[in-house]
């Protein structure tokens, strides 16, 4: 019998909603599929910050690397700048932890309401694979000649053959798994005439390995469009860290499962923990009532499960989400129901 | 009665057959409205390419600089790498001229297609304000290591005081002609953490003067997503060269406008002459055909007509189009009609 080690971290706002949903649906099929969680808890969060000064202790990564997932609600609130917030939680542990890859999957749920006209389910199930630890993301850069006319502030974008090779790879490899082994690359080398080109140039490369996959690049502001207008070209998409980024939010509003939707950022070696996380924020608005949505939670339970080796199981989840959301079980009120988020957790953890 | 300069180049493809017909609709506005047009064509294409060896003569922009405006059709074919199309004649007027604005109307015409779902005209009527020169459309950066697996690339993004402070400027005043009076900026603040914080720095500046604008700002990613699910948000959108590259593609596509959206690329200090052309482009697949669509090259004349000054000219040849949109004149095979492009043509500058 399997044990996984989970670090949770239900951070601000609604995650501390959020997650006991997720573990609720964890726990339901760690029983079926017979494994075993081990939970370690930790409070760290924009609360942590107003009483210690630290979004995470100075060794946060230290204890986080002994779990073999970390399970993250929503980082920020109201009064912290994500500076603070972001950069003192979410990216570090990101870049520690070199989860290069995020992983997102953009799909219209049977029942689901996408914003799009005439389109169903078969028409919109696609997953983007961002890069996430490089690129436009960079640390360098810097001001000169603050304050005066000449002022001008600079950002590198650095694109390694490290980094954009493993992305690439990562998603030539999903693509090989899916029925219709397609990989749309998003380049804007008409414009960006420096990385760009060296993203296309390496995405050349790598297809060579990879026959069986069709393939095929789009420049980001047209691809932007082809989201809305054909979302039924996508199979797999791969993206730099800010193309990533904008499509990895287009694809599910696209799907509109932004709310509900999850996200991985994985490190496929396993050398660290990946984590996983929904794509919706820490909604100050609505925390507090218990009235908010734990679908996108429990979707990135079960993508760390099936990170985890525990297929079935995940499978078993994102069925179950599925079958709620068709037929018309428990929803809260941005589905256009009245049931809280207990409610739906319990819901989905019974049928799993 | 004033006689207006214009620059005529068709280029490529389509560009043949829609030029054509904005100047017809251009003349028959003319006529109407009282003032001269005097044209002057060049052939500077893909085929001068082929023969010459260059897209433009080296006094391409000398020339061009004696008119008033320059009339673009479109500019690329099969075969002509971007980098010498593209750079070789697009790129090289817009920056030689200073044209610093790009400016694009994202307007859902009555009668018109957009992929949203319950969406009418009323929902979706907004203009694109694009930083044209500089940000991530620069021209340092470079390679190490080449063909090593240490191997990198990088490209600087660089924002200029003059160069933020400007458009901003722009749409701010843009914004005060509106009736909603709303402008929105999109940022990536919280991941691109050099230049954007400075671009929010400046916009909250430049806010201070135009206490009669109500302002807002959106990371990029959940931007696209918001014009996705809420496109009635948005009056004047304001981004960098790359972010409102991007929303000049979404927001046409949101509005089922792509094939027929007019851009312009302004120097609004009219040191130098702006340029006008459709955001589609030299369609090789339809090319020679005579079945293109010519509105997107007619409305680009329009917004010319209004930057020199003929608003009243300009509103009526808008006017024509959407009549003729909505009251199902003549139309193309891409708007399911089996009309010719001059068929197109000539009933707008009938109605005009
Ligand atoms: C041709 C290309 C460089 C260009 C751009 O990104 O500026 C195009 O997408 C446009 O918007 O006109
Ligand atoms: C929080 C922010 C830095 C982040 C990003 O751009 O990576 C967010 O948009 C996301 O996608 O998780």
């Amino acid at each position: 019998r399997k044990t996984y080690k989970l670090a949770v971290l239900p951070g601000d706002g609604i995650g501390k909603e959020t997650v006991p949903e997720g573990l609720r649906v964890l726990d339901a099929a760690a029983r079926r599929f017979g494994f075993d969680l081990e939970l370690k808890h930790y409070d760290w969060s924009c609360e942590t910050y107003a009483q210690t000064g630290k979004m995470m202790p100075d060794d946060g990564l230290d204890q986080l690397a002994q779990s073999d997932s970390v399970f993250l609600g929503a980082v920020g609130w109201p009064g912290v700048p994500d500076h603070v917030s972001l950069w003192g939680l979410l990216i570090p542990i990101r870049r520690g932890f070199d989860q290069y890859i995020s992983l997102r999957p953009c799909k219209l749920m049977p029942g689901g309401r996408t914003p799009l006209a005439n389109r169903g389910p078969e028409d919109i199930d696609f997953y983007v694979v961002r890069e996430n630890t490089e690129g436009e993301y960079s640390s360098t850069g810097g001001r000169m000649f603050p304050g005066t006319d000449r002022e001008f502030v600079t950002q590198d974008s650095v694109f390694t053959r490290v980094g954009v090779d493993r992305v690439m790879k990562y998603a030539f490899e999903l693509a090989m798994t899916r029925p219709r082994r397609k990989l749309t690359s998003a380049t804007k080398s008409n414009g960006i005439t420096f990385t760009m080109p060296y993203w296309d140039e390496r995405f050349a490369e790598m297809a060579k390995n990879y026959p069986g996959v069709t393939t095929d690049q789009f420049h980001i502001d047209i691809l932007c469009a082809h989201f809305v207008q054909h979302p039924d070209w996508f199979d797999v998409v791969v993206g730099s860290n800010l193309f990533g980024d904008i499509l990895s939010d287009l694809g599910p509003a696209v799907a509109g499962s932004i709310g509900i939707a999850p996200s991985a950022n994985i490190n496929p070696e396993k050398k660290f923990p990946s984590m996983f996380e929904p794509v919706h924020g820490s909604a100050p608005d609505i925390a507090g009532k218990w009235i908010c949505n734990p679908i996108g939670q429990i979707w990135s339970g079960a993508m760390m499960l099936e990170h985890l080796g525990e297929k079935a199981a995940a499978d078993c989840i994102v069925k179950a989400i599925e079958t709620l959301l068709a037929e018309g079980g428990p929803r809260t009120r941005d589905m256009g129901g009245n049931a809280g988020t207990v409610d739906v957790g319990k819901a989905l953890a019974e049928a799993v």
